[in-house]
């Protein structure tokens, strides 16, 4: 199994800026349409944790103004073979010191490349070097 | 693609169980060898960002004791065809009253399943229905 496939690279990196743009408008029919359209997608958001396409779509029907803007600081994108890959990058929201991070796995459909996992979260302030106090 | 192939659910089941067995021991052996040795291999924990296998290494020798002990409450896996699958899971520290969670995708290799992407967080107490302070 290739994990480098360029013609992959290629489909997942306009995949991925085609979603970054959705995000950054809240366009929000292209964001639903971006996800696989099933009860297997799971979601893990900020502060939700969504399983199916139907629990997603109702969370950004309800997001009041969308996803918070942010900043890209740096994108990896390793191809699983030629029919799917995960797309992993770290943001910062506009205001914020924090660094967000964004892993998403996509599979390519009959109906184009489509997110069947995704978990975004903020960073802890500290590395996980010893246990954290609760 | 099949999206439910059995078997595959099967596999991913055990290697998960093994994977939660050797953080619950601290068997970085066991841990190091469940990632894939490849510099493609993202890790994002708690509190870090790491990327390919030597610097995911480098992290579990200095991390004191371990990860903290967790049980898990919720677990979804999805294979991606028959080569490769999303195992996605809530947990709660002991102790802690916040949820957890991790997504892993593996990939099959000729020296058995491997994770090629994994991301770890702590869920932010608030579902994110509006644009959040920062």
């Amino acid at each position: 199994m290739t994990l480098d496939d360029a013609l992959t690279i290629l489909a997942l990196t306009h995949c991925s800026d085609q979603y970054e743009r959705a995000l950054a408008e809240n366009d929000v029919a292209v964001l639903d349409a971006l996800f696989w359209q099933g009860p297997q997608t799971v979601r893990y958001g900020v502060g939700e944790n969504l399983y199916g396409a139907e629990e997603i779509a109702a969370f950004r029907r309800n997001r009041t103004g969308g996803s918070p803007p942010r900043t890209m600081l740096r994108r990896t994108i390793t191809p699983i073979g030629t029919q799917a890959g995960v797309v992993s990058l770290e943001f910062r929201r506009i205001g914020s010191t924090r660094t967000g991070r964004q892993m998403q796995t996509w599979i390519n459909t009959p109906d184009g490349w489509k997110i069947l996992a995704a978990h975004v979260s903020i960073m802890a302030e500290q590395p996980e070097t010893e246990r954290p106090t609760l």
